[in-house]
């Protein structure tokens, strides 16, 4: 490319370049860690506070952003209901919870209010939290993403220093199919995949019969196929959907259940591999 | 607005006044139904494709318009794997599986293949699928939305006649949440709801012990706190969820199951409601 190109002005060689972005690791944070799945409903935002904090019990300082501008689920799930302060108008504080940072655009409106937005003002609103958020010296921040492969990912992915993405999955042939979509986006916008997590994996009842409700293995065969890391499977539990319900994660509550554990063991590899 | 102002130009109260927008009938087609969640991964797909063929049993013509533009499930539903003809190079001819007449992004593209698109490319998307698709004399097209509350269906609330959505939701505090936000977005679009149901309600294992896997009555309470109907229960079933990851509906393969009869339950009274 820099061979002397006669009779194109420069203006001309700007328009026909491919677009180029600055990435930048997001201010105040070391390691941005997104929380994918391409598919919404599987769990993703309880697997990403419980990943936070077991992240946190490793020693780390973690924040989390709440990605979803359609369906913020961190106020409900981490007992938020406060505001979040801006000492200039202009910047944010997070709202630290459970020793954690976070933010989420369910802090500024009210719970039950629809985002009935189109693209541009989501794209928007990431930026403001990606700029204009005070993160205070984390190791990592959790990124939790909206279902799908629209603005959202492809702002992050354009303008962020995305280290590594985690992406989440139940087991089923509908699920799996938007799993390889979510994978070729990211190796397409060269995010490096950390790993794939198989959510929902079965349902053990009281008399130890394992029901694979959701089907088997799906996860852990695509991940072969696209030679991604395999990081685990996470059954269907029902202390961990009430955790969430009732606003103070698992890993929170109890760091000793066997769910935390997985949720530890996820997050020391993850750590393992940045630190 | 009959009052002459004075002063006030003809340009100028166009500019002022509310964008108003027309709104039609998708052509070919009588009644449109949008089944939403605001949520993904909720079941709204399965719902879908049941739910449409259990309005053809009565005698219905029906078809499906698969408008989730990044996770298209209706291809692998419904085992379609051919491509759509154009006779003209501007029109779709709707692919006609079980006597029910489909459109997808998912015909068009390889399945795997995701649609990094920001939003004004998923609302052209729409448009072409709601104006350039041949559908024939349908009396209910059933749309199956994509999660949130953004560009899609601003699009269909703002240029379709939609005739009424149906709110599938998982009974989980979490997921209701955007229950709330779905059925808040529908009202202040004037969309109406058709009533909520209540999927994935709960597990029974094979000694008939039933598990609230997700929670209890939580749908039913919502429809009740927002006055709107309640249409039924879905359980969690194994051989629904085969049945839509092998490519043909429950309903399809045994009209008879008993979970195909609460499909056939709901769609005679919702046809109730229209014919």
């Amino acid at each position: 490319m820099n061979k002397k190109t006669v009779g194109l002005s420069d203006t001309f060689k700007g328009k026909i370049s491919p677009k180029s972005f600055t990435k930048n690791s997001i201010k105040g944070t070391k390691f941005t860690i997104a929380i994918s799945s391409a598919k919404g409903g599987v769990g993703k935002s309880t697997f990403a506070t419980n990943f936070a904090l077991a992240l946190k019990s490793t020693g780390s300082k973690v924040g989390i952003l709440d990605a979803d501008i359609y369906g913020p689920s961190l106020p409900k799930m981490m007992s938020i209901n406060e505001k979040p302060e801006s000492k200039d108008g202009k910047s944010l504080v997070p709202i630290k919870q459970y020793g954690i940072q976070c933010m989420s655009i369910g802090f500024l409106v009210d719970e039950e209010t629809p985002m009935i937005w189109r693209g541009p003002m989501v794209t928007s609103a990431i930026k403001t939290f990606t700029q204009k958020v005070l993160w205070n010296d984390l190791d990592f921040i959790v990124i939790d993403m909206p279902p799908g492969t629209g603005d959202t990912q492809l702002t992050f992915a354009q303008e962020i220093k995305v280290d590594g993405v985690v992406i989440v999955s139940t087991p089923q042939e509908i699920a799996l199919l938007d799993v390889k979509r979510g994978i070729r986006m990211f190796d397409k916008l060269k995010v490096p995949i950390l790993g794939l997590v198989d959510n929902m994996s079965f349902f053990q009842s009281d008399d130890g019969k394992k029901y694979n409700i959701f089907g088997e293995g799906g996860v852990e065969k695509v991940a072969s196929d696209y030679k991604k890391k395999f990081l685990g499977k996470i059954p269907i539990n029902i202390d961990l959907r009430i955790a969430a319900d009732t606003g103070k994660p698992l890993f929170e509550k109890n760091p000793n259940h066997k769910i935390s554990k997985i949720f530890s063991e996820i997050a020391n590899r993850i750590k393992g591999s940045f630190l």
